[in-house]
């Protein structure tokens, strides 16, 4: 099955490092394409880059013009934009903020998200929330690095194991990597933390893998109807 | 004081039916300033739109060089995008849902809304619930009517009554105009029902002059602070 | 518009200040009137003062025989009464402690509260979750001065900026005046913590215009309902 | 023991109705004494009548002069007070409405309230939630009987049984006899329906019991903490 | 009356404590008899204990052919299978969890439980939300200490002490004794902490005499009906 | 991978249906173990049963003695003993009733729960909220069909549709088979009501496999350590 993968903002670099975590995770039978939007922000932080993103995300899923996919998985912890796409395509999608937590739940009785800002902690409360996710979430810490600061992998490390003891002492028995941009970390800090960390990219991976498997779609009855058929205008006219 | 009244869909004639509820509604110091974004959908009607919307009216207030103003009533009801603006703005911002809803709570003990689509039902719910004034809503009841078929007013009216009756069943003592298209129905459908109907846009004129009365402006400190300094880009480049 | 402002207690004094900060506040065209109850606490602190308070406030609007009104705004900060005020009069009805966090609801993701005795914080905790309005409260801290030992303005301040501390580090991005004894404290306390502070007797003030604005009165559907007649005795028999 | 029961309202009768219904339940060693305000509503009705109710029963307690009391049992379904006269008193203060809850937890998963007037409905849901025991409560369903008309044993039975029905639907498996002044249906109904129905004045009579039987008392601690001393008028100055 | 007290596990020692304390609460016509399961884990602590337990209490009274009862308490902290010995029984069951926490709820806005390993704390929070008394409980603290390893009452007490202030500070105005083994040092910490100590033992006892007392019995409507007769085997078939 | 799977009950005929279900949802180099539990009751239905059941599947599992296997899955729909098993095993552990759920949170904005018998639901619901999964779910609604008479296929599917209908007019997008023996019957289901209907042994399958595929483990820290090493008798002494 083909899998699409799309960044949620224009860094090719960071689509890259996505792919690379996606098709670790992937299944035998799975192809991982990566998608960087054309526009948008080139790191998502806050609710304007939040939304700029979503919008992106979309125009570039709405212009596809590659082969055929199986599902979509949306890489931007926190960001905006999953129940657009769902009506969008008619595929399953999985963003990895859900994703996480899915699996997070199944791991232990409480979990904790260590992020970059503090200023996205919110934003990511509030997608959690939204995908029914939110009541086993302890805690979501913020590491103070932004998203495009998380290359020297020491450092990262380090704050990413200074935030999870926070994420801890508010009952998070389980943790999950707050940015898509941290994917490859989960197998060191699991270790020097002593409990399983789960990372979003992987996880939605897997759980569109598991979509696609049972032949499950996103519901057209109710919120996820098809758009309506209207004049949309994705840009500004030309001048 | 001037008020921005941004609508979140493409249609003038929209925008200039809500600047006249917004006139209505502001005090003798208040100048009202209709924005109508140069791209997006034409109405706002589910997720999608609501995305593309909110970046366009991001990027509308991003690209605004008309004379300074005081606040910004946001017109789209249940759609996204205030806290984006929230961040790009120094003053205060207003969103027609929550404004809506924070006048309903003083009215009765539990409030209804009676919106276009069932489809956006959820989203409305939503909504309220991020905005910290969920809990008091009793029901989000949709008409069946789309944002562009509000135009006959006898068929709108009826329809309104007829949802009302849902939302009144439901616990609701007080109703609140579910689109910013409904505007100027307040008053008739209010005395047909002997209840209170809050219409979102007034609510929010009359909040932004509050705040701006008070000299007070959206927190930066958390959630809200400015945009990072980076690239964004808010277009696809030219080919 | 007149505006008629009732203290929680029998202290001329605060009285006037309310009176002076709800004028502050106030628009042009309003009139703000000051009602003290002739019985009551001579100040509100706990659950027992709060109810003789909620009793005093019912009676002396139920006795007041002064010019017509076109508002009630009730300034006592977490006391009771406020439905029982909205069964009794025509007009719209605020209470400063859900007027203060619908306003700072607009400024943040999260609002705390300061206020003055520990022991007055669940019942302002009560008051808020009652009003629809607790969701998005991330704290309300005491600063262990009673109402009545707020006459220092220097002590005050620094208590109030202790406490804030407490409530910045549980979230809160707005603070809000928990005491309507504190109003005129805003301004100074703002600018130390660099956060918007909003005070409830001004907010209330606003609310009530833009009720009275938008036409907008009291369901009398349901809960608030005009008070069945029968006999009520709001003193002892004389002996 | 000797447990004072206090009418919420100035009615003789309900009080005697009241006494009667406490001393079937009371235990061999209790003495059960009922306390009619001297002042307030002549049955409690909504919010206005409620503080006022609250404020007459704190009166009627802090200038009681009769023999010492082990514990106080609140008689008035919904009504505000507790709180206060916890506060007040240095022994145990059971409300019946959530004396009925904390028992109908007991046996079933959900219970439900049918109480009089539809307008009441509110506070008691209220009232239940600030008790901590809201949660499992499925209904809260008026019969239209207002509490002065209640002494047609037929009628009120049918009423009640209609009602009961619509709690049952919504999920209750255990009925609560939402006023006092339906003490002593609760045989007749539990029959007919088939479920368990809690008489609130029976239930805080025997919460009462076990309290004093174990020796515990209010905390002081934080919220309860005895009044602050300071003047307090409990009516107009005399003319 | 008569009222029969499982222990929730093997230890006849503990039994013989909870019995204790038991006919120390039981009003003058109690006759206590206490029940040890013959098989189960020797303490419970955990899920796996305490779904062991489950069993081999209902196993205990389902083969019971002692004298009649007329309640069954079960003594277990935070232990499951209160529901399944109310579809069991035919007389009233109160789970001592539940019991503290409804006693508890009288006696302050906010209650705290102080248990003995912090991997029970969970289970315990479970416990109560399901029950229906979670929203007022504050915190859950453990000591540390294994439920064998209360013997020593002066380092019991110390712990006690230790935990209890944790739960002071997150808001608790009563506590909880989190183990039917810390039964009898309520009298002793409630002194030093000054706050009221409810012992679970203690207020089952009071409860199922309550609910014996108004001859109120679990409903069998719903949830809890009587088992669906068929083949149950409570043991593996002899080899 | 190899994956056990636990039947609820004794009937080995629901076991071979379930590893049916099982085998189908399973990848290639996936193989499934089916146990039956040697005790236990023969169909679960309520608590009593789900206690038993939770017993016996532990000591199942606890006495196995076959090859290695990599992940645990649970088929018992609203069954306790999820938390023991996950003390218990060092593998993965998921329970159908929490998979179904996770996955339909995917497909919809709101799902529903279509099980056997009226009494279940609640089990049910308190199932999916202490996985952290309630808050999405719209509905559990019984068919009347108890588990052992699910073998006529047309009987079940019209019994299921019919329930289907209410769960949908509560909100339902998507439909979870709230029964591990109604498996296969989603195909049909789905196309009949078109909506997505989720089959709980497939999503458990699933989500497994993604477990294991990524190295992901329960949680030891907090809730669920290994069982503490004690004396444990998993039956009565022989006599």
């Amino acid at each position: 099955m083909r899998i699409v993968v799309t960044n949620c903002n224009t860094t090719q670099e960071m689509t890259a490092e996505i792919v690379r975590g996606a098709r670790a995770a992937a299944g035998p039978g799975t192809t991982v394409t990566g998608l960087t939007p054309a526009w948008g922000p080139e790191s998502a932080e806050g609710w304007l880059d939040s939304y700029l993103s979503a919008a992106a995300v979309l125009d570039t899923l709405r212009t596809y013009d590659g082969p055929p996919y199986d599902a979509v998985v949306m890489a931007g912890f926190g960001e905006h934009g999953r129940e657009g796409v769902r009506e969008l395509v008619d595929v399953p999608v999985v963003d990895i903020t859900e994703a996480a937590a899915h699996l997070a739940c199944l791991l232990g009785r409480r979990y904790g998200v260590v992020t970059t800002l503090e200023r996205s902690c919110g934003q990511i409360e509030d997608s959690l929330e939204l995908a029914g996710v939110g009541r086993n979430c302890a805690a979501v810490v913020g590491t103070g690095l932004g998203v495009l600061h998380l290359g020297d992998p020491h450092r990262t490390e380090a704050a990413f194991l200074a935030a999870a003891e926070h994420a801890r002492e508010a009952g998070a028995e389980v943790l999950v990597l707050g940015c898509a941009g941290m994917t490859g970390l989960q197998q060191v800090v699991s270790e020097k933390l002593g409990v399983p960390v789960v990372d979003g990219v992987g996880a939605a991976v897997k759980l569109a893998e598991a979509l696609v498997g049972m032949g499950l779609r996103t519901s057209r009855a109710g919120s996820f109807a098809k758009p309506v058929p209207k004049r949309r205008d994705w840009r500004p006219p030309a001048e």
